[in-house]
């Protein structure tokens, strides 16, 4: 058995956010992170791999391919025996306790899934996402996220809206923000990492009293800014070192 | 005016370390870093730009070429009005003061510019790099430094011989080190960060004393690994949050 028209003409479709919505499912690849999905909750509907992965799957979901067939579906340089279609869970209730990151227009797919990995290192379970950030379920978030998006409840929706109603005190991190050295900050709390390019929102930031920056030491003001990623690492390393 | 073939032949040989070597010379592409490159002390040998490109450089160094010739030469997706060869600078002697950073074989080009970056912004101005450390004038490296590269002073050499003969106390990033939050760290001092699949090389581990780790707050262990440039990001900003 190898891959049908009608499954090709789906995988291809599955690269557009709009299609994923549409058949409810994502795609996955490489043995590290298809394996982390299939121990998670998460629900396997299709997996296409070569005769060298071992899986003990029911047979009608799976589709054994060759190696040129699986280059061809993959959207990897070095496809990795497995190719997988998962289904798209349902949104869990929102955790308002602890640490609580929000993402606001976070464009780039690289940074969203590096950010993914870093709240699962961190132990913070619910990420917020505004509408207008990358899809967690753009392949290459989900391979950049290298399996920790089984352990993080993602949220999309109206951040704005959802920073009115929310009692934790909420951070925003902003160039011209307090040095968040010199910052007490909370056990409980929200914290707001910007867009690539414009940073947080204007009308968020006119919403939000506590606005932290991380202070620059090197001399010349033509240093580079902090690429969003960083930026998180060291905030949230912040919020979490004196728990 | 456009390419010759000999120019042709030289930029595409700078894609490999033995020729940049040879040649003494690397690739900057795009607006911003080609004009950072041009305001810093590094020289320019070469320009090849599109009409749009707005320069006072002397004729004789520069090469006026359409759209479709620079889309042959870029090794950009979208290739921005201009690719330059620069001289590769001679070493300037080692500041043996301060915070340095020191990488045991880094891999990857996208991590070793982050953390030019990295650098950049905590004005760390020695960067140290074991042999097998990726090359800094690696095109990749060049452009994900952002121009940080024209402020951080860089040297490939033998980092255990390094670490021997330095005065300065020395701590290696490892999973089994103290508690990066409960360590007092010193103001000077040199930071040795390791490669992305391995970490820090067995002989540096077992010639220095302090060992240092990011504690993982996630629940399981299945928790992945920190990427490295993450870790740095981290680690670097504890060494500096006291200043």
């Amino acid at each position: 058995m190898s891959i049908s028209k009608s499954q090709l003409k789906l995988i291809t479709s599955l690269s557009q956010k709009k299609y994923r919505q549409k058949h409810n499912l994502f795609i996955a690849e490489g043995i590290k992170v298809v394996n982390e999905l299939l121990q998670s909750d998460f629900e396997v509907a299709l997996i296409f791999c070569t005769n060298e992965f071992k899986t003990s799957l029911p047979k009608a979901k799976i589709v054994r391919v060759s190696e040129t067939e699986l280059n061809k579906i993959s959207s990897l340089k070095s496809p990795n025996k497995v190719l997988s279609l998962f289904k798209i869970p349902e949104d869990k209730p929102i955790q308002n306790s602890g640490l609580i990151l929000a993402l606001d227009a976070i464009n780039d797919p690289g940074n969203l899934g590096t950010i993914i990995r870093l709240c699962d290192w961190f132990g913070i379970s619910q990420l917020i996402c505004s509408k207008d950030t990358v899809d967690c379920y753009n392949q290459k978030v989900v391979q950049a996220s290298m399996g920790s998006l089984t352990r993080i409840s993602i949220q999309y929706l109206d951040l704005k809206n959802y920073l009115d109603k929310s009692p934790l005190p909420t951070f925003i991190a902003d160039m011209n923000g307090e040095n968040i050295y010199k910052t007490n900050v909370p056990k409980e709390g929200i914290l707001v990492m910007g867009n690539e390019a414009n940073g947080v929102s204007e009308e968020i930031k006119n919403q939000v009293q506590h606005k932290i920056s991380i202070p620059r030491f090197g001399e010349t003001q033509k240093t580079e800014s902090l690429n969003v990623a960083m930026a998180t690492a060291i905030l949230i390393s912040e919020f979490k070192r004196d728990m």
